[in-house]
């Protein structure tokens, strides 16, 4: 199986209680490329300036992900963001945003990622995701991720694209905003009846839920004393989500799978979010996922109460 | 075994998305009352003012809960709290409180009241809570709530209560203010360190935490459509979780059974947010309960996962 991600290619500026870094390799695609790539090969659809340094380009080819769809914009610009974190984690101030290539770009993807068996959307205007998907229409199980701008903004191009994907992977207050249904099984039952078959919200440090028509299944965030930097905690989770679909779509996608998938999303999640940017996800080995994995079964574990009421 | 619960018995003006009550009968004693009594026998202790009307006594009253320490002071006003809530019930606005017989209140335990195995101080005026835990020495099992306001005014004091009892029941915000510590894990694992050997964190719509020394147990709030009015579902939670700990005492409160406290205490939290004040608690049935905390169990549990990585 493969997976085909487009999305963001990025220099974060970031600040958090910990530390800061002035310029590290980020963006919603990288984050997801490097979760992803433990479970299948990964397709990286993006743009980048020429100020992408090749060093960067290795990190996001770690572990087999495929470079080819990496599109270098002569005399462009890399995407650059730049937030700060409140000393809690739960609230970032965005100080800037600059565009550059993105402002441009129009997704041309080779024959390999168009034939991917599974497709992620990542954060980008919806118009863009579109095309994608319909460039890869073959694509057995497709997901997307948006933003509260996209609502704000182009809301009606964003409900069309989520009619057409299986899933959708939203933070739970832009679940709300999108539906303007005030809880989290209303906003999710709304988004089902729009098309996915799947819905995620993320809920930060609180973990992530999953809404199906059949099932609900929520998950806490992997308990961390030390959380160093969340910047693209969020697509950890989906490229860890994904991946392990991908890996198990010869099985049928059941709810099973899915609550397995939320597990490594949220292992992986977790993990990246112990130091800046990348740095933790490069070397991490596949014995620490599954250790993280199992820990999360013992955490939300419960044994069958006798009846305790007479 | 036998509970007693100190705090407030009120009445409550609200107002959320889905109606409005003038005058409804509430506070902490009484939400707890109404969810520990379905366990074991409770006793309130607490004050009202001569306004507080017999209808709502036999209510207090509900399946056995003893109300001989509930104080009627001649002349004095039952504890008032208006409140109105956002359109997602995240955000909620105090408009007035009125302490009324609150701001006079002397604890007096009645023997029975005081030889109880299990104690909950709801949120009170931590001098309070700490004369009624001096006056409870026997207690088996001891828990304790609080707020923002005592944290800004009396935190020392605060903290030599928490000192003196067996599991802190908080928000999750309000752990983070008492701690100073940024996050769940490093401000549950602190407080373990004055004294309690429990720590469980509300998180509101996203549930609830538990933590001890050696152990981490996360569980989600019940998925509901349509949320009428949390007030009081933090003490209906700390009423479940007490009252089945009662139940289980003679067995040893060990990580077993705190873990089926939680879901029993999720569960009874989410009938009472159904409807307004207590209108959904008093017919509630133990069968209505036994079911959704089977239903949490469902919510919670992922299979083992064929190691998918190679």
């Amino acid at each position: 199986m493969s997976i085909t991600v487009v999305g963001s290619l990025a220099y974060d500026r970031v600040k958090t209680p910990f530390g800061e870094r002035e310029r590290m390799l980020g963006g919603a695609a990288t984050h997801f490329a490097l979760a992803a790539s433990f479970f299948e090969e990964v397709n990286v659809v993006g743009p980048v300036g020429d100020d992408f340094g090749s060093g960067d380009l290795e990190v996001l080819a770690t572990r087999g992900t495929r470079i080819d769809d990496v599109e270098r914009v002569e005399g462009g610009q890399t995407f650059f963001w730049h937030g700060e974190y409140g000393w809690d984690l739960n609230s970032r101030e965005t100080l800037a945003t600059e565009l550059g290539v993105f402002a441009e770009f129009e997704p041309k993807l080779s024959d390999r990622s168009r034939e991917a068996d599974v497709l992620f959307l990542a954060n980008i205007q919806p118009d863009l995701q579109r095309a994608v998907r319909e460039q890869c229409a073959g694509a057995r199980f497709s997901a997307l991720d948006s933003m509260n701008l996209w609502i704000d903004t182009a809301r009606d191009s964003l409900v069309g694209v989520i009619q057409r994907v299986d899933c959708l992977i939203l933070n739970d207050a832009e679940l709300r905003q999108l539906t303007e249904k005030p809880n989290l099984l209303s906003a999710a039952r709304e988004v089902l009846s729009w098309g996915p078959r799947v819905v995620v919200a993320k809920q930060g440090e609180y973990g992530a839920a999953l809404v199906t028509a059949e099932s609900f299944f929520a998950l806490p965030a992997y308990p961390l004393e030390t959380v160093v930097d969340p910047t693209g905690a969020g697509d950890t989770f989906a490229g860890g989500f994904l991946g392990y679909v991908a890996r198990r779509l010869s099985d049928g996608v059941d709810d099973s799978v899915l609550r397995q998938a939320m597990a490594y999303g949220t292992a992986l999640a977790s993990f990246n979010v112990e130091d800046f940017g990348t740095e933790r996800m490069v070397g991490l080995s596949a014995e620490e996922i599954e250790a993280r994995v199992a820990e999360l079964r013992g955490f939300t574990h419960f044994e069958e109460a006798s009846l305790a009421i007479e």
